[in-house]
């Protein structure tokens, strides 16, 4: 489906509460930064081969996909509080990081060219 | 744009780089909830006038659209790792919020609702 | 009370349950993460008048006070994975902070310098 | 050193500057969770064993020290926005987990208990 399509949708969804009042920008970034702990509570004290079962496991795929779900809806929120085209903002994003991050420096090496990146 | 090609291109950036060995889903759900700590950093200490202020300001504009942007890879990313179609992802969550979210009860009383829902 | 002490009493709580093995610096990194979330959610949606509202209100008050208990004894576990004793790190983080923002500079001017200071 | 004791110290080092009128609690509850992720950060992307291996890596023993430090900073002067003692709050913590957790049903099965129990 067309991103753009997708956020008017959201954006419905959100007209049809009268909540664009609560949307200011400060609030939908605490949003989605306690979404984003939701999603990680469901991998927290696990050793990498649990976290690797919950990808078959049909609890853990509900709860991250429900997760997911929350954190792009807000996402979609906040571009469009900025008046941001998400399409954009993905491209644009990818362009900067091909910058960041070219293929024959990552490539092989990603965790040392993290460590000097930050 | 669909949704999917730009997954298509955020999973090709992924691959050329052969990162795909760290893109675990614990440390995609840790990525998500340091580049949302990214974005509200950007009105830490801010009063709602001036936070108001960030959506024209083109410096907080600047920021916003990349934390964004990180926001929506790491999203499309961990989709990925799941298998799950992101358009999906974003629609099934609407569907539910409409039941958890019924129009009438939501309207105009969001805070007081919020708070008998937790 | 002696803060050595009132760690004693946290990893004796942690021993008697034999949770040392659970307790490695990432997932009590995610740990102390998803409890300043918990926080955080307090306040989440509230304007400046409804957050100060907060401090006389009986049940936020409540919540408060148990979500800052979480943070305080996993930053007391963390300080004990590390070897830290708190008192130490808690004094020689105010001496860096004394460097970084001197009285003179800081007075009066805290968000100006804040933001060139990032 | 006694935990009040510090707690004054942190309050003296906001006053010097006169911070208090930042130190809200909802911008204070931001910035504990901006200094947890920026814990979190060191060990993004790490397995377990350098994981471990940061436990005697100066550097990160540095970075995780100073983290540590502006936690607990944030968290004291949050105990000092609502009137807690400290030393209460951990106290008090700890005999609500001893209720939560008790160590027959804790102890060893610590996981299981975690995940009924969420």
């Amino acid at each position: 489906m067309e991103l753009k399509e997708l956020q008017k949708k959201v954006i419905e969804f959100r007209d049809a509460r009268d909540w664009a009042q609560y949307h200011n920008p400060k609030d939908l970034a605490i949003s989605l930064s306690l979404e984003a702990a939701e999603l990680l509570e469901i991998f927290q004290w696990k050793d990498p081969q649990e976290v690797e079962a919950c990808k078959s496991d049909p609890e853990s795929r509900r709860r991250v996909k429900e997760e997911l779900g929350d954190i792009l809806i807000y996402a979609l929120n906040m571009c469009h509080a900025f008046g941001f085209d998400p399409s954009e903002v993905i491209l644009e994003k990818l362009e900067l990081n091909e910058k960041k991050y070219p293929v024959e420096k990552a490539k092989g090496s990603a965790k040392k060219y993290f460590d000097t990146g930050t």
